[in-house]
């Protein structure tokens, strides 16, 4: 279809190994909000004179030393190389392994995840001494002893009469199997450790109340044991729901950035559809870039992929509003990169919106958005806000591991109803503003009202009624909560 | 009496400023077991030659470069001084203050906590900034950028009433007083945030099961805001209860063991009883520690002497006990150094034994001896455990802010039935080791039996017998949980 066609023509070229031009000169930094600005030192440039870089540009690895550096230095990939026979040599060890460790759906998307280097340092599911680490300190110490943020716990789960058979035989290795008993990856040098449920949600959420939507897909009914060791994937996780090529790895995404020049990347997360209040903040942001010295920041425009709860419009749809929002021209095409982020939610407020950061800087993003309440949700059975609605940034700008990371805390949009757009908000005018909630704007596309002029763009807009439409025969089994705003 | 006159001679001296001569020569640190061992680094000798040395030394200022240096590199006191009027000054203020924030029990105990420089470099109850910190990292960022260790929160909870009147004036400086209206001491620059009770409790005990004896002391109903700022104490806290010789300052520890030329000073925390296990360990410790090259590495015997819950033995009985065991002879007093920890207990498991070795750093401590589940009990509602035991060690020897501590894991002793004393348990002959626990001890001391000979010195456990005997008439009333061993 013409859209679809449209917006692919906006999607970045895929990696392209050996290609050696990169970003322009280092801006100077002068205020970069909250965070700190070390942009410029982070800025070194890769110039044309290959035979003057490091021998790494020279074989041309992805990484390019004109993005901020991954976390420990360099970008995990755990994907077996077809090159030299290793992935024919793991698939046949994987069919051979006795003990098949099943993934549920979260924890495919943690294969996927730590796959890629979204996680990097981390090399596979967390062993104990990682797991206390990001439950305690919400940062691991690499083995430079230098701090890196990882403030979710990345863990695979195992049963009682599985661990014994498998501390039975002493097997060091086992192999992940998916759904349909596939082989999907072997983990190695294998440690298993308790599942302290009750421990690691309150840790991570700070609340142990019951309904909180990650918790109960993945944790509450999951297994007793907790089992890390180094992941070795088979081949590249691919979902065959036509989003695929949306799905750029953080080696993929640090390639189109070097390929458009850029000099600062900034990274906005959602789960939601894009109004033209994020649209506004967006270019508003890279206004402030180019104010600051940048010649060419670029916009990461990066949809959470995963797991996501009941009441959140699904990635499809998600995927098809995003599409109309370049394609209307409300977002420059030019300077945007739009692809799907494979991590699962949470929901986890303050302590996730740390993993939303830290897996963007491994994509190569020196700047990260961060607006009211992250993450956030409503307390499951409370009628409050599980968060403070600032506790996001504070934390995000005081997290360890992050300090590289320029954080960019929003201000808010909201419609004005007297120049009948969006607009940040004027507290001098405050009556001449609305705030449309996430709840209101559902209730506009669920009754197939017309937000404002101006609110989003009509193409986008559509989608989303055409989403509530579909959603409308199996509404009443559907256990919907209130939506969050992004 | 007797007995506690020979106690007192064990007890070190005050401190005495002005004395310039300290540790002797940096030993070579071999293995320090689970910890990084920088001890040498640390152990920068205070020489004879006042005249080398830089100015703070030759000032006479109490704190000794021959010791390990205090977080943030300088002990804080927060007591106003008595030279130059300052004392009479604050008091003055303190009686003319129109806000009077009332202390409870534990925010007196924490009052005294930080006006000693036990949490050093926090030079007051916590900014919001600093309890998001101590909440999501267990640590600080200081103004040096370096990360201190500061698992637990040190806050102050402020009525809804009383926030809106102390804002409504503009309020920037409140007066803290005890529960007979006496002013303690002056709050400035003042900030009220809110208290958000079930995630404080969540992340600080990863749990919220009802019955946790410090949430039910100091949080359940407490007031629904905090006020952090600056503390200005206006004398010391003194609590007459024929103890306080025994609370001594960080400051006057440092002095101490500066006197008695320790090269390594070693903390033991407790709240229970000491056995013969305990003192088996202790010595045990030191004699690693001579065999590691140091000298004279002395032993800082640390009951904590705030809050415990209801069935721990109180600090008075356990004093007079402690005093037995040095009496008897079963720890040597040449290098032993009895006094209270004067902080308040969370029973917070791997979270608190991070503040326990943290606030003995700030006390001149470089090595921490750390047991089986410190700081545990069981989980209030579940038959078991609140935490795994070996989760305490391990968060320890990882903590952000505590890599300057050398952590001394302690292998498990019991009770050897063929040796009749206690002894490091021994596997390959463990049908002959008896394990006592608390609960065991408990009913032995309560029945007036006597424990297996050697367990613990005579004089101690008729101090423990006579505690429970004086429990008998009560006993109906008091909620006893069964106790956890230290």
């Amino acid at each position: 279809m013409a859209t679809q066609a449209a917006f692919l023509a906006t999607l970045p070229r895929l990696a392209r190994p050996g290609r050696d031009s990169a970003g322009v000169a280092p801006a100077r930094v002068g205020v970069a909000a909250a965070g700190v600005a070390k942009a410029g030192a982070d800025a070194v440039r890769a110039g044309a004179a290959v035979a003057g870089r490091p021998k790494a540009v020279a074989r041309g690895v992805r990484c390019r030393a004109s993005l901020i550096e991954p976390d420990g230095g360099r970008l995990v990939d755990l994907v077996a190389p077809e090159e030299g026979g290793r992935r024919a040599a793991l698939r046949r060890e994987a069919a051979a392994l006795p003990h098949r460790v099943r993934l549920g759906r979260v924890e495919k998307e943690w294969v996927h995840v730590l796959s890629e280097g979204w996680a990097s340092p981390l090399r596979g599911f967390m062993r104990e001494h990682e797991f206390l680490q990001a439950l305690h300190f919400n940062a691991i110490r690499g083995e430079d002893g230098r701090m890196v943020n990882m403030s979710v716990p990345i863990v695979l789960t195992v049963g009682d009469a599985q661990r014994r058979a498998i501390q039975a035989d002493g097997a060091t290795r086992v192999v992940l199997v998916d759904d349909h008993d596939r082989p999907v990856a072997v983990l190695s040098d294998i440690e298993i450790y308790k599942h302290n449920k009750e421990e690691r949600i309150a840790r991570t959420w700070g609340t142990t109340a019951p309904g909180l939507p990650y918790v109960e897909e993945a944790i509450t009914n999951a297994d007793d044991w907790l089992i890390g060791g180094d992941l070795e994937v088979i081949e590249p996780i691919k979902y065959n729901d036509g989003l695929d090529q949306y799905r750029l790895s953080p080696a993929q995404l640090r390639e189109e950035f070097a390929r458009r020049n850029a000099d600062a990347v900034f990274a906005f997360q959602l789960r939601n559809p894009v109004h033209n209040g994020h649209a506004l903040l967006m270019t508003d942001t890279r206004r402030r870039l180019l104010k600051m010295g940048y010649k060419n920041p670029v916009l990461l425009l990066h949809p959470l992929g995963g797991f996501t709860k009941a009441d959140d419009v699904p990635l499809s749809w998600r995927m098809r509003q995003h599409e109309k929002v370049l394609e209307e021209g409300v977002l420059n095409p030019e300077s945007t990169v739009v692809a799907i982020f494979p991590s699962p939610m949470h929901y986890a407020g303050p302590t996730e919106v740390q993993w939303h950061a830290k897996a963007r800087i491994n994509a190569g993003a020196n700047f990260y958005i961060v607006g009211r309440d992250p993450a956030g949700m409503s307390h499951p059975i409370e009628k409050r806000d599980l968060y403070d609605a600032d506790h996001g940034k504070k934390v995000l700008s005081m997290a360890p591991g992050l300090e590289r990371l320029n954080i960019l805390p929003f201000k808010v949009a909201a419609y004005d109803t007297k120049q009948k757009k969006m607009d940040f908000f004027d507290p001098s005018r405050k009556d001449d503003f609305l705030f449309i909630s996430g709840t209101k704007m559902r209730t506009l596309a669920k009754n197939r009202e017309s937000p404002p002029d101006g609110f989003m763009c009509p193409g986008g807009w559509k989608v989303l009624v055409e989403y509530y439409d579909s959603l409308v025969p199996s509404e009443g089994n559907s256990k919907l909560r209130e939506p969050v705003a992004a």
